[in-house]
């Protein structure tokens, strides 16, 4: 390795004093902007950089967090849920002065994302949605990065998570439905390869289970509203006398009341339609929807306060919460 | 430095062949997860970390660039602009296979996002929405990462951009409004520190100049729809005689129709309403809005693929593109 300058060199310089140059380096917020800009560039003249040897992440005295989004751009901007979960996550972090990337995937980036994850270039991992079986909850533990999932890892991955009520707010809205006189509640369930899904659909049933009633075929969608639309059309057909749905998202909710108006069903007289998340949505559509509401924000925010601890103190914890969830009741059932 | 182990080690540590540990190294997609998994298993186990030296940007293979948003992450989710605009980057890059990071910033997190960016976090950044003097946009170029603005920068900063035909586009509303009849066309101009903003008003007066028009005080917004409706409030109380207004963003825009039909004041019949993006919400509000569109996805995938080259190739290009605007009459004027 050829001789590195020294920082009292760097400091020299930029024209600042050793203690203004170090501030910068250590990310103080005391530092004038030219004074930042003037070491930054001495740096870059001299081919100065920070001592710590190999790893990068052992060099930063403030960390930086990485929100991975396994899902593309376009879903990352139009679910709301999204938008929700990183505003509380990078609220939270941000009162610690540490900076939250946010890195949506695509196919074709995976390989990439995972190099940069992997070797250095965050200090810890806020993994989102991750489906079934996917390749970077799984790379990313094993290459040793502080990871921490908003949602429980699909199948069983022993990754530390915090998760919202999801089975137990399902079960509700299906205890209301049965409540209320309806006779034969269907389901929009959400993908199956996400854990969230599961259990939304396992409260289903856990409802309907001390009822005689017989649960009607089960609808699949992909959590959007399209999804909701097309789910909804199909359970028409195969449970015409349908008078009850639980769908395990407000989005794919809106779009079976869509489909509900479009076939002449007036929402509630006709059908109940109980959606998951309490999205903005939620309140906009017409009629009002009754949801089961998720502590969204709040779940970001735990989950990026726990994975800063671990990042910061080294250890891995062994408590993966599980917020509450509560059935939110407006016009729609 | 103590001893590396080789790539070979690796790769027999995690019982792959070679040339896997070495197509995993590159980001290469033609590796089972399961392999990949192994190879970062086996990399982390043994302390493995790629040659390179000490900049970590000239050890990646794949580059990784970074949309830094000098807004806070709740205006990166409500404002439409940012979407299209990441969108448009992140599905360029996508086809070369690079991950774009998006970094929202808040004044805490400053200091430790410019270490991160200069320190070689990132191989390039696109610089979105920098207003005036922000020190990100100094530091990062003067550190020489290679960056290159959506928007052209504020004060006169030497850094490359791509930009849209803000002011010919204002100039076009402006002149459509007095062609249609209008008397006193009032604006509501975006933040003074923002080149868009700057632009758009100078467009603005640019229409009213031909004209024998007294052009009446000028309204500021910070581009949020609440700003816009407090803006109109303000114009409705400063020229109770105006009959158009020329907005500089649909959000804004919104608002002002709603302070307007507050006031009783019809849109269009009795004030003409021109914004500027044609954001989606443009389609939605009720008129239907008369907007200036810009080509934000195109915007952000330009600057992207200028960025990439300007990353792989190490030459900062020249030519800063601005593309075309164009009215588009729906309802409101």
């Amino acid at each position: 390795m050829p001789d590195q300058p020294t920082l009292a060199e760097v400091a020299a310089a930029a024209g600042v004093s050793p203690a203004t140059a170090s501030r910068v380096l250590t990310g103080s917020v005391r530092v004038r902007t030219s004074a930042r800009v003037q070491v930054h560039a001495a740096m870059a003249r001299l081919g100065y950089t920070p001592r710590g040897g190999g790893d990068r992440r052992q060099r930063r005295t403030v960390p930086v967090i990485a929100a991975v989004v396994c899902e593309s751009t376009r879903r990352l901007f139009t679910d709301s849920f999204f938008a929700r979960l990183i505003t509380g996550a990078e609220e939270s972090l941000a009162r610690e002065s540490v900076p939250l990337l946010v890195l949506p995937t695509s196919p074709t980036t995976l390989a990439a994302t995972e190099r940069f994850l992997v070797s250095g270039g965050v200090d810890g991992v806020l993994l989102i949605s991750a489906h079934k079986q996917h390749p970077l909850a799984a790379a990313v533990s094993a290459a040793g990065v502080p990871v921490r999932c908003a949602g429980r890892p699909a199948d069983d991955l022993p990754l530390p998570f915090v998760d919202a009520d999801n089975r137990g707010g399902a079960r509700r809205a299906v205890e209301h439905l049965m409540r209320t006189g309806r006779r034969t509640i269907a389901t929009i369930a959400g993908p199956p390869d996400l854990s969230a899904a599961v259990d939304r659909l396992e409260g289903y049933r856990d409802g309907l289970e001390d009822s005689a009633m017989q649960a009607p075929p089960v609808a699949y969608g992909d959590f959007t509203q399209a999804s909701g639309s097309h789910a909804m059309g199909w359970l028409l057909h195969r449970v015409p006398n349908l008078d009850a749905v639980f769908v395990a998202s407000d989005l794919m909710a809106v779009g079976a009341i869509h489909t509900l108006r479009r076939a002449g069903r007036r929402v509630p007289e006709d059908v109940a339609v109980i959606g998951f998340d309490d999205a903005p949505a939620a309140r906009y559509v017409t009629p009002a929807l009754t949801t089961v509401r998720q502590p969204v924000e709040n779940l970001g925010a735990v989950a990026s306060e726990l994975l800063l601890g671990e990042v910061l103190d080294g250890r891995t914890g062994s408590h993966n919460p599980v917020l509450p969830t509560e059935l939110v009741i407006r016009q729609s059932a």
